[in-house]
């Protein structure tokens, strides 16, 4: 079991926890905006690491980027297999198919 | 290998590559900026399809999310083992340490 | 009437223009998550402009920003007076009020 | 004076006032990363409100970015009058020229 899966297995262990001890519960408790929420604060706050912080910072704001990321996809019910699965299928695309869907 | 460190592979491998042929080489000699706001962006996109979205479109906007991720922190430098150590570092955390750690 | 409330009246105008033809009619086809992710989008690209752009970038993305806002608001029958009012309210609030409101 | 100009001129007048006593003065002593953050914080939550939020919820995140928004600026320089002439300039382009300028 990868780092990923292991943080994914955790954060459903935690979802129903007593939220006076769980941060993941907490958060499950105050529903889906409030996970999207994160996700969204987490994301700038790693555009500015990545243009203004240390690589030290940037690794802490990726990892609580992702950390939400995986809190927000259990909320609704999507694990983490199929995004991996769905990078897999892109990956296979040829590079020109690729650059044929994504355009500019 | 797992998808993610074979996607970060494939993502080295066309950092340098033609531009007229490689997205990813097109992101990266944009600079990043333009790095930065594909994530600022794809994560705007995963809280909407987070709020409305189908599962289909969540997975897809996460898995946009995650590749962005990855070229934005390979341009700068930080690796996705990096990330993956600073989440195991947590991990290791006790929960009550980590609630007092995050606190709310 | 100033600019705000002039373009406020613009986008009124063009909401059920031809999408062929008006920007603003096109965001409404597209439905309300559209108008918000164009939201989510310029605001990124504010923040980027503030930390590495000039100052002609800075004010292009926050003209695009608050074009966008009151296309969102718009859409959901928010007109640019009730923000205003409410920045009026808190800005009528005391400085001691206001500080123990916000908090950090 | 409006309320915006109102408002640009109260936060002037505090940028430089003690940060115990003044949230303004607060974010500006955290420096321009954190004024930015708080741009892309606060456009996040004006995009939830929009989707899953009251109206009222709606009119305090508008006001919540209008006002962090005239923070960032007014930290890098620029004034609000410059974006509002931007905003001026653009309205006056016809249409079709905006529509050709802007694309889709």
């Amino acid at each position: 079991m990868n780092t990923l899966q292991r943080l994914e297995a955790t954060i459903a262990a935690r979802r129903n926890a007593d939220p006076d001890s769980s941060y993941v519960a907490r958060l499950n408790a105050k529903g889906l905006p409030k996970m999207a929420e994160k996700v969204g604060e987490e994301a700038t706050e790693t555009v500015i690491a990545a243009l203004t912080g240390s690589d030290e910072e940037l690794v802490g704001e990726g990892a609580d980027l992702i950390f939400h990321l995986l809190v927000l996809l259990q909320a609704r019910g999507v694990s983490l297999d199929q995004v991996l699965a769905e990078l897999d299928r892109r990956e296979g695309l040829s590079g020109l198919d690729e650059k044929a869907k994504r355009g500019d």
